[in-house]
């Protein structure tokens, strides 16, 4: 039997991280039911609201320039190494807040692509999100590779065999996504960075929708270069700056093409000629986004307290819960997402032939979910500000929406 | 006889911007005489405060992700538009914010290399602030280019003869710095872009420190490609986003090297290929940053309500005063700025052959420069936030700094 509205809220009742809650900006919006789109944009930590007046009114407002020298230099590789600890599990001095995600990936294939000359491939997934498929490509075009696709079952992700069946002496690197947009499949990044590394090549890992919702260990898995969102799961406000992760080993012949000021050894020298800085700081291009940084550092400093493997265990709560109510649909709702939990991130897709107009109902109706064309209505479960009885509430409305109770005729 | 300060408080009751002052954030700071560095980071307006505070009640915190299409996906380029009216002479559709002034001039210029295959060569000049100049160089050297170096006299800048003289049908682009950073030189815009244009070269112009002190007419000078910062004279933040220009003419050819879907004709189709979007969209590559679009609003809004015209007129003003003063100063004190205010933007740099030294005692004391290696002694001047009193006081600081009354034996 389907849990019920009662057992949600018993699930809540005894929720470890229930109080997280109040962390979050949660305004009162009788208009909304569930918001079930964290995963692309996490809900405002209290904190951050008050470090961005603070940041007006002492840091930019009174310090003014000196705070270049205060703390903003080194802001960056601070919210970084906090990101590392907390949720990458990489060892201080590999992770740095940087531009967008689609410019940190940029950087990091072409580095890749740099430090595997003479080889003439890129493995990359047909399946993944546009930014990926794009950067790779141009990438490829740039550098004169040839990128292998894979595609992948619809519903899962790319699995270590099919990367192993494309692999070769041929290969540059592999890029994928640790967990895919759509179906939230979660690849398997230690056997897939073996695999690419037995094969002499290099990986870019995506982590923009596991990190702060699927555990990572980086350093033990041997990544070799990765790249990661911040206002998904890490609740680091709209647009907020990309992290760049370079393994330690890797960061000396670690070369990427957008060589600003901020990369160079000494910034204030002005010298005549680049010089990569040594470390972390090489990655960086332009004058670091003091902005946006605050909302990464409030936001994983949220998710830090939390823990990893207590958000874990609620995603894999919320989703199973999700996966219940979705199957009692019914109405040519299908799953568009793993059934293991072992196998699933923090989120979940349902499919349907008319899944464009049922998200724009579904919106209507208090219940903001995302679509991804053609088919998928992507539920996102955010284990820091989600509660179980907000996503049985949900549910019962798509239930309504796709009986037509709710929106016929619209 | 120089000014005194009765001079400049005379100046101070007439001034049409005195009132401006009170539009930013400018608290009570006993140990600040000066703040003579809002070329390098402007102060903050009131009104970004409580947008900040807005975006995270409101548009963040309560339309969640409904707001990239209630009017984030449009911010970009509505905020380009206001600035290019209002600042860059530049009619609409010309003008998106995004990504750091480094990775901006990165785009402009491997889009100006693509324009003009076959040709060999870029102008560049010696002289320029380090990331145009590693970022020419990167560029240069992937797309097989030979950059042909202009060394502009000490105090000065790039002349149209200098340029004239490296230009031929071998040149693909030539960038420069309409303001120079160390000299405040003005570059003849209209002149230099006429010139590339008579060898069939484009321009790729740094605005960086011109934006919101000196008036630009892109359109009417025929400039092809720019981009400059947003936290200098226009107030933005740190680290806030920077902008880009493409003429309209060049937007169907424009090719920037990083495809992210932001760029793409309809980022949410998530189509398989990438098909750059119509206009200025196609500039963008990964999602915009919000939080820094927002200071870029406000900042411009009040540059607007101000007008380029009185700004200008007040920074001739105050780097007259400022080189009035400084002649007075003696003790080894020279002007590494153009005499002449037609040739000099908002800032004037002294020099010393210890202006490291110098520049240490004048912060200590309370008067906020900046040092630029390396004899220079960066005096900048903000119309909508110094007065002339106060610049009067940071000369009598420095007055007493040089001749050793204050900071002797530090």
């Amino acid at each position: 039997m389907a849990p019920t509205l009662a057992d949600a809220e018993k699930l809540d009742a005894v929720d470890p991280l229930a109080s997280f809650r109040d962390r979050f900006v949660v305004p009162d919006d009788p208009g909304l039911v569930a918001y079930l789109d964290g995963n692309s944009l996490g809900r405002p930590p209290k904190a951050t609201a008050e470090r961005l007046q603070q940041l007006v009114a002492h840091d930019w407002g009174t310090r003014l320039i000196r705070s270049w020298s205060e703390g903003w230099m080194e802001l960056p590789f601070e919210v970084g190494d906090r990101l590392g600890a907390a949720v990458l599990g990489a060892a201080p001095g590999q992770t740095v807040v940087a531009d967008s995600t689609t410019v940190c990936l940029y950087k990091l294939m072409r580095a890749a692509a740099a430090m595997r000359p003479g080889r003439t491939e890129v493995v990359a997934d047909r399946g993944n999100f546009p930014t990926d498929r794009y950067v790779v490509e141009a990438v490829a075009a740039e550098c004169g590779l040839t990128v292998r696709w894979i595609s992948p079952s619809p519903g899962a992700g790319v699995t270590p065999a099919q990367v192993h069946d494309v692999l070769s002496e041929r290969t540059a690197f592999v890029t994928l996504s640790h967990v895919a947009y759509k179906s939230a499949w979660i690849a398997d990044l230690h056997a897939v960075t073996a695999a690419a590394h037995g094969a002499g090549a290099l990986v870019v890992w995506d982590l923009c929708h596991s990190v702060g919702s699927v555990p990572l260990d980086l350093d033990d898995a041997g990544v070799d270069l990765a790249a990661g969102c911040t206002y998904k799961f890490l609740n680091a406000g709209p647009g907020a700056p990309a992290f760049l992760y370079v393994a330690a080993a890797l960061q000396e012949e670690f070369a990427q093409p957008i060589t600003g000021w901020m990369g160079n050894t000494d910034p204030f020298a002005m010298t005549s000629d680049h010089t990569p800085a040594p470390g972390m700081r090489r990655a960086l291009s332009g004058t670091p986004p003091i902005t946006g940084l605050i909302g990464v550092d409030e936001g994983v400093k949220v998710v830090a307290e939390a823990g990893m493997h207590r958000i874990r265990a609620k995603a894999v709560a919320l989703t199973e819960l999700a996966v219940a109510l979705a199957d009692e649909l019914g109405h040519g709702i299908g799953l568009g997402s793993p059934r293991n939990p072992e196998h699933r991130g923090g989120h979940v897709t349902v499919t349907h032939p008319d899944a464009a107009a049922l998200s724009e109902k579904l919106i209507a109706a208090g219940v903001v979910i995302d679509h991804r064309p053609p088919d998928g209505i992507r539920i996102g479960l955010s284990p820091l500000t989600t509660s179980y009885a907000e996503l049985h509430r949900a549910m019962t409305v798509f239930e309504e929406v796709v009986s037509g109770v709710i929106g016929r005729g619209q």
